[in-house]
């Protein structure tokens, strides 16, 4: 099966390059599953609820998130009732939402999504590396096939837990940097990995945001505010072959497409 | 001209990728200038005297570094007196050595190259956008080909680095993560960007060091003692080619070299 | 000569306080110069204009800050136009206002005032002790009397500090952790030293701000809003004796003052 | 029953004021129990089984620690098998120690002891509310006296901390910081708290260290190795009046003795 994961959709510039593309690249790529990480989706902070219909309406069948999904107290109730729509795994018990879900593609296999954060220079959640034991454990007991967005920052903490799961998952991918590396793989245990798949918006931009307020927060260390970027709109995303019977990654595709 | 720069060296394994595979790279991209980050050459940690020279003899001409290039203090006098070693530009006024440098390629094209380190997750630099601003203008009055080691950890801080010094340097391109990213482009200016060119070293590893030990840190959360790693080693460099009159990048390609 | 400095004046409660209290204790301790720090007196977030009115018609002579200073932008008028007014002079250059003044008691003693900020946990700023070579220099040109609010959160960089100017100024006292430190001394060159002055405000309630919202935020780890708290407000200053002629500190003692 | 909590003790000094004062302290002030912070008293780096020694030896009951504890490897042996030695609990499962003990006075008063670690600018460790929420719980089945030695940088947390607390434990008391704070009380729950209780070692210094390599630290951003100072040693420490049937602090008093 083919599994097409999608990285931060930023704003407005990324959700019009969603619908532009995503059609096409499902059908040309014969995907049987899309993921994208949404954290970013509306205006570069969180989901709202109308934004997350039309990252479904685009085509996606699952939604991860990372920090930002907070930003937007709106979500919470989507959180808690969409299945489709999950936050990372390893925050305090006794929040909105889950983690971890299994969905079945229209061929009917059934396949795993984990969404876990990194605490590098990040929050202080639980650990993701225990957290991943857990719930990857159970997850298998349902499907061979586990997929997880790890939204970290620190390259060494993904490259970790790659390496921690691998043989027990079928790909760990990064999100949160917003730059897609060059470093994809099918690890020796049969994982495939990506240290982070980019995202999906201006290139045009700093990490997705205009160019000219972000170069002044650095040179004025002021808490200056940042807008999303619009121009030159790219998608970023991985494409990964699952053999369904083992859960073994047998191919890993970065991909970069502009309008 | 062209000009190969190569990702933070690590170890014994990335020396020996560079002996190895060095000279045929340069033979065969006919590269007029290498430059290469060693910072972390000697096991991981810093330069020696041994190991500089080493680099110097595999064919490097300008070694520049980072963060972990006060590891060892042996070093400092190289940075007083090696002309072709370069410690980033943008450290407290006093410190031993020199962040920039213009240097002759064989067919007589004078080459600048300057060293700055990132701030953000890191130390309590200078700031490397004005030092940056005043090296520059000194750098383009000998020679209008300025390369850039940014040495830095957020991809945001090296992107708006980039856009910052978008027509006024042939190149920017980043260090430090030790994964190279895929998002080689020219900006509008005429400047060659890359985030990170990622580390030359053991890819079967957690950015170039041993995998046990590296998941133990992160499950412990104790100074557990990291190790270089040997296996399948490969080489991330990236090639620019850049106009001998104006400074322009007109081509900027990654490499990545497996023996 | 006898000056009063007044830790982080926080909101309603902070302000409050000081309208009740500064007369008494100028009146009692004769005081002949009051600094505040006011970077939290508008709502725990910065400055308006009303609010810095206030605290000057409460008695308050020159008003230092720190980070919180930016929160608002309609204080950058004041910052450029109103000389009792300083925030942190390590700031980049370019940016609205000033670090340092020089003041005269209604006596006629000047008194020079210098306002810094720490970079550890903190901003990537220009160096505070660098910053402070130069300007204690220039200030000690005006008068011997040389007061330093530093604004920062690690022990050790105030400590570090206050050692480092010892017998170059009055007195270091620090800001920022709304906590009193009870190590206040003479340094062995006479400059006054306190690692914390603490703050102003409510004292039921976590750094000044209500209880509940901020042990949620550690909870859950999510943005959760602070609000100003109100209860059991204290004034925390230090009152320092300081010789006219040679700038010395004489005497430095810690006031908690509660309704 | 009244019990004395000793702050951090700082190398050869530290342990030699322990080693002079303690007896007397515990005479005069008719102390049941004496706990004291070892996490610095080998050198400055952790503890050492002969050290340990000299703790007990000098008249402390209990030892806790904090983020150094790990920073000597021989002592975790002793962690394993000495109950009167702590680690702060919140550290991941299976690591050497225990993070809590109910120890017993002479005059057969049981006394818990918690020692926990904070996040903030600190590592990654699990939630030290929740850890506490689950101790707490367990250690009052055998006595109301919980006594909370909370290792922590940020006055936030640890504020937060001791509300959160608040009625459910004798005190919680800070350590990490090396420097006493001014603001001891009893909360509203009848739990004595005060931020951080301050070091044992030299003053002539920076939070214990010698002054000169600690500023060089700071003006070159430089790895300089920090050694334990010697001159003007200080005890901090607090001492708390306990109900014996309630655990309700009565008092809590502040001691700084000087030889
Ligand atoms: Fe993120
Ligand atoms: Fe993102
Ligand atoms: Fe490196
Ligand atoms: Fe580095
Ligand atoms: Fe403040
Ligand atoms: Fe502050
Ligand atoms: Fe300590
Ligand atoms: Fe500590």
């Amino acid at each position: 099966m083919k599994l097409l994961f999608i990285g931060d959709i930023v704003g407005r510039a990324g959700r019009k390059m969603l619908q532009d593309q995503l059609g096409r690249i499902i059908d040309r790529q014969m995907i049987d599953l899309v993921i994208a990480n949404g954290e970013n989706a509306a205006a570069g902070y969180g989901l709202t609820v109308p934004v997350l219909r039309e990252l479904f309406d685009a085509g996606v069948d699952v939604v991860t998130s990372g920090n930002h999904i907070w930003d937007k107290k709106e979500i919470n109730d989507s959180l808690e009732r969409e299945e489709r729509l999950l936050r990372p795994a390893n925050y305090p018990s006794g929040l909105p939402g889950r983690g971890d879900g299994v969905y079945e593609t229209p061929g009917g296999v059934k396949v795993a999504v984990l969404n876990l954060e990194g605490r590098v220079f990040m929050k202080n959640l639980d650990c993701p590396f225990r957290m991943a034991d857990e719930l990857v454990d159970m997850l298998r007991q349902e499907t061979p096939i586990v997929f997880v967005d790890f939204h970290a920052e620190a390259t060494s903490e993904k490259q970790a837990l790659g390496h921690y799961l691998d043989g027990r998952v079928s790909a760990v991918v990064g999100t949160h940097t917003h730059v897609q590396t060059a470093d994809e793989r099918i690890l020796a245990g049969g994982t495939g990995y990506l240290t982070d798949v980019g995202m999906t918006g201006s290139q045009d931009a700093v990490i997705g945001n205009q160019k000219e307020p972000a170069i002044e927060r650095f040179l004025t260390q002021l808490p200056v505010r940042l807008e999303v970027a619009k121009k030159d709109p790219q998608l970023c995303a991985v494409v990964l072959t699952i053999d369904e019977e083992t859960g073994r990654c047998e191919a890993i595709e970065r991909l970069q497409v502009c309008p």
